[in-house]
């Protein structure tokens, strides 16, 4: 019995706390477990009843007769560790906690939880949950959930999977994909994914025939690169994978502890990560269940230029509702011969005049996807264009369709023929830019590992200077600096110089009083650093630093993110560009050429890119310095928690490291 | 017969070109008001036919018995024409032509409307269309359309009535409002607009009686002062207007002429027009339908502070969806008493448990707004939370339901209690954001004309020095400067001064080397004068002016936009806010008060307004010059096009133009 065999396919499960009240959520599982046609054998248990909705029910697990592939335990308190030392005595491989307060009650309810699962690891049983409200595999009558939504007549079957944090999402994509006809295959709600985690399920659904694309709805990320490894498992399978992440107005408020921090929230990082993996992140719900068909069985286009979309329609109005929305997410629509960026057959057309124009852009060399849209016409009249879309001669190249109407038989129509029909203009367009944005994943070269100088400490805050000699050591060139001691403060840089008070303890200098710029002469170096150094008593020398200037600033940073781990980012540098938050941000490391592709994606950095004839700055440099950046995360042990430059000159020729900042981990 | 009895309650009306062949779209007009129970005389008109789906036809109007109140026109080519002439005849109020190949149909067909229209007034007929889908009174049973979404059974009156420039849209509501019991009243496809455009059928639809709510899809906006005096009729009568309005991706490029053109273009004028006419504007083309029981019977909130919204849903998801992208909008939620920003009940919620916390929320004066959620409970057991939610004490604080699974039952069972309930989670966000970020419609104080100094020229283009001079009329203050004559150039300007070309031929000054800054005495002035005649021939004389400085750099740009009219722009000045685009936006003029909130909205005006303990700037000067500059809107015959300055520099203590833009018209 393998694990997914047990978990999707069980051909005994056993309902541990089944109700014979119609009313209580308990009861369920068995309604819809018969209700959907499960061909396995249902055992009840129940402590104080020996039948259950007419089904034969034992008092303990010990008790059932045969062997038990599965069990869905629903007992609230205690009798959730009492049902799993039954699953372990009986072999039960697989235990499906829908009971609640553990991880999700709080500490002492993730200590309990943490209790469970070691023990039910020494007993051989694989744990779903806690509060997880089950699993369904839709060609397999598998209906193992308390959900709803399975009062559900007819479910159809699909090759989309779904793997879900949260439980309700498992009735919210089976009830909203039945409406148009989309079917799924097999779904699953991981709850506190104590043991069987996100990861796990789709490196088990990258192996499973039935399913084609995989779908998750999801809270939070909790193994970045368990989840990493079964994507890239999925990719090599011919599997797309499509995720819907909360948290996009939650701009990493909590992790923001640097100025990098608050540039690069955990949002950005996520959307680094989920490209990186290949993952095609999506940010509306019904997005989420209507863009399979489009991905279905095709490979990432990995595009290196603007995507190009042809579109005809019966409706100007309806067309340019999804085309509005595709230019914002930077598709071109391509012009037809008459000029018009769509080709608009009007109500007039007629299925042949569809057809014909729809073949013609299907087969044109000049669009990379095409859009059909379909006006009134859809609801009652489908022979008019639907149909036609229907027979389209359909090749390699994407077919995105958008009904104006309320046209369920339509959208089921084009479902059944595995054509991609959206509900909504802007569902539509935000599944053609996902499309056409998906990259297939990121394998970093293999790099050698980087060493951390001798001289510089591997824990607490490094102050500036050393943290100067770390970028220098990644070959970064900083601006010319001497480190020196009061009251003399005597150094050799030449006037006019920058003079900072060096304290690890200071994190903004500037609002500190603990920096001092463009410092003319030794007259005013004296009593500046004088001035400075009663401002800053703690201090226990100056940083006597070279006036550097360039063509721009930039801030290149790092950040061992505790969710998707190091990340590189490269920025607009001063104050208005941190108010822009304009950043490009990715996973380090990163190579030379893609430091190159992040920069290019750096709004502000146009001042250095020609933009209104100024002049071109050191773009390669500054590639090279971010790429070094990165190498922080080829350091053994991942010392750094944070580092920051910032600004980093960009110049003619070269850039150089002004001000630096890193935090080494506790 | 008024106008609003002959277009929406006709006692007859003539189907001009009705077929009697059940394929055409001809014949629909026919069918659809039989089916849906018109009760007045229907009088088809075919030339080669006595009868049409059964009923007595008549070879022209000319011969069809009793009054006609309305004609609805499908015959094409020349026969338009002879129609409007046989309305006129007969004494027929309005015509709606669904013949198209009018202004739809390049410049001949604007030239043939525009014949056609002023005949059709001096006939004293009233046109809708060309190439309009018709008008539909659901109430009233009145389905004068082609539209084949009128093949549907049973449409659900209501009190929300449509007008749209897209014929197809009338079918999409329709159809889409019906899935979810959201029913409507009047709902009219305008056509070219050639006479009773959108804001006529605004006007009118402010005075009926049975329209409470009234939503508009724009493809354009070709009358905006009209509109926005509807509008503000339709404010007035207390019935809330909503656009959907096309063009977002479109940033005015071809309006984008000088650097304000480039800065503000179509799209963000159209924003702050929306706004001041009271309009809320959606995106989402569903939010459009579904954000009417939000809005009916209620007032702009006008709030001046973030809006707080409190949650109570059974999932945690599926709120977290809404509450995510409530978020972005900046609508803050308010936490509960358990420190959680929403109140999970969970799947294990009792109704009397939902019905609590809901009445709690609605009662509570720490919240603007609630949002209930329901997750998969909706689709079958209702009872759970759909109901409570039906019955819960509303009031005057706006309520939204989101519904996680496909629940139309539920959907139509919130609607027909006319609670606020929608399909996504994206949609249900947006009508909040919507709701609270609605305003009364600006009545802008009566103010004085301005008057155009006497000394500069009313068309073409202004020099540098006659723009100075210009702002300077409007009182803002404008650095020293002197113009002077080559080749000798005196001037009493101390330096460091600038020097720039003085050509009004020249847009782009720094490019074409006409500006030179920070010129540090006058050997130097004389030899970069020199060089700068030598590049700019055409320049007749010299701007020398002195150079100033300060703490941020703002534009202020003036524009007379061919769709809204005046508008003025305050954004961060230089390059970098020119790349991010960061501006504020409002119709001319404004009072200082209204500067200072757009002033607000300028995210790179916070390095003047104590953002990291930076100087503050004098904002209250700021915004006396944009308030100043706005005032370009009060000159009598608007001369002016464009004007810009950029930058002016703010200081702590006042502002100072520097640079001097402007365009008058031709």
């Amino acid at each position: 019995m393998t694990l997914a065999r047990a978990l999707f396919s069980p051909r005994a499960v056993a309902l541990i706390g089944a109700s014979g009240d119609a009313g209580k959520n308990s009861a369920r599982p068995l309604r819809f477990l018969r209700k959907h046609g499960y061909a396995g054998r249902i055992v009840p248990i129940n402590a104080s009843r020996s039948e259950v909705q007419g089904e034969r029910a034992y008092r303990s697990l010990a008790e059932a007769p045969g062997e038990i592939d599965h069990a869905f335990v629903m007992t609230p308190g205690e009798s959730v560790e009492r049902a799993i030392e039954d699953c372990g005595a009986r072999g039960v491989p697989v235990a499906t906690i829908f009971s609640d307060g553990f991880a999700d009650a709080g500490a002492g309810g993730a200590a309990r939880q943490q209790r469970l699962v070691a023990r039910a690891k020494a007993l051989g049983v694989r744990v779903l949950g806690p509060n997880s409200m089950g699993v369904v595999d839709v060609p397999g009558h598998v209906a193992l959930t308390v959900n709803a939504v399975l009062e559900m007549d007819g479910l159809p079957a699909g090759t989309t999977s779904f793997v879900s944090q949260s439980g309700t999402m498992l009735g919210t994509v089976l009830s909203r994909g039945a409406a148009r006809g989309l079917g799924f295959s097999k779904l699953v709600s991981v709850g506190n994914e104590s043991d069987l985690g996100v990861a796990e399920l789709v490196g088990l659904l990258a192996e499973d025939p039935a399913t084609k694309v995989i779908l998750l709805f999801l809270e939070t990320v909790r193994d970045a690169r368990a989840l990493g490894i079964a994507a890239r498992k999925a990719h090599a399978a011919g599997k797309p994978v499509v995720a819907y992440k909360l948290g996009r107005s939650q701009l990493g408020a909590a992790l923001a502890r640097s100025h990098t921090g608050a540039l690069a929230g955990e949002d950005a990082a996520l959307d680094a990560y989920f490209r990186d993996c290949g993952i095609v992140r999506v940010d509306q719900l019904e997005t989420l269940i209507e863009i399979a068909p489009l991905l279905a069985g095709r490979a990432p286009p990995n595009l290196a230029r603007t995507a190009r979309v042809a579109v005809v329609t019966t409706t100007g109005g309806g067309a340019a509702s999804v085309v509005d929305r595709l230019g914002m997410s930077g598709i071109e629509t391509v012009a037809s011969a008459s000029g018009s960026p769509i080709i608009d057959l009007t109500m007039k057309a007629t299925a042949e005049q569809y057809t014909a124009a729809l073949d013609d852009l299907l087969a044109s060399p000049g669009c990379d996807g095409v859009l059909a849209v379909v006006g009134s016409s859809a609801q009652f009249h489908p022979q008019l264009a639907v149909e036609p879309i229907v027979s389209s001669k359909k090749n390699a190249k994407p077919l995105a369709v958008f009904l104006t109407p309320h046209a369920e038989r339509s959208l089921a129509l084009l479902a059944a023929s595995e054509v991609a029909a959206f509900r909504t203009p802007e569902s539509c367009a935000d599944a053609l830019a996902g499309y056409f944005t998906w990259r297939a994943p990121r394998e970093p070269a293999a790099a050698a590992t980087v060493e951390w100088p001798r001289t510089l400490p591997r824990r607490g805050r490094l102050d500036e200077a050393q943290a100067l000699g770390l970028f220098a050591s990644l070959g970064i060139t900083v601006a010319a600096h001497e480190v020196v001691a009061p009251p003399a403060c005597a150094h050799t840089i030449a006037y006019p110089v920058a003079a900072k008070a060096l304290s690890s303890g200071i994190l903004h200098k500037t609002e500190a009083g603990a920096v001092r710029l463009g410092i003319a002469d030794r007259a005013a170096f004296d009593r500046e650093v004088r001035a400075m150094l009663e401002r800053v008593p703690a201090a226990r020398a100056v940083l006597v630093q070279k006036m550097e200037s360039g063509l721009a600033e930039a801030i290149v940073g790092y950040r061992d993110d505790p969710i998707v781990g190091p990340i590189v980012l490269v920025g607009a540098g001063g104050t208005l560009a941190e108010i822009y938050r304009d950043f490009a941000l990715a996973l380090a490391p990163v190579s030379e050429d893609e430091a190159a592709a992040m920069i290019e994606k750096v709004k502000g950095l146009a001042i250095v890119r020609g933009y209104r004839n100024l002049p071109l700055g050191d773009l390669r440099a500054l590639a090279k310095a971010v790429a070094a950046v990165s190498r922080l995360a080829l350091v053994p042990g991942l010392p750094v928690a944070e580092a920051e430059i910032n600004p980093l000159i960009v110049k003619s020729t070269g850039v150089v490291a002004v001000d630096a900042l890193v935090a080494l981990k506790e």
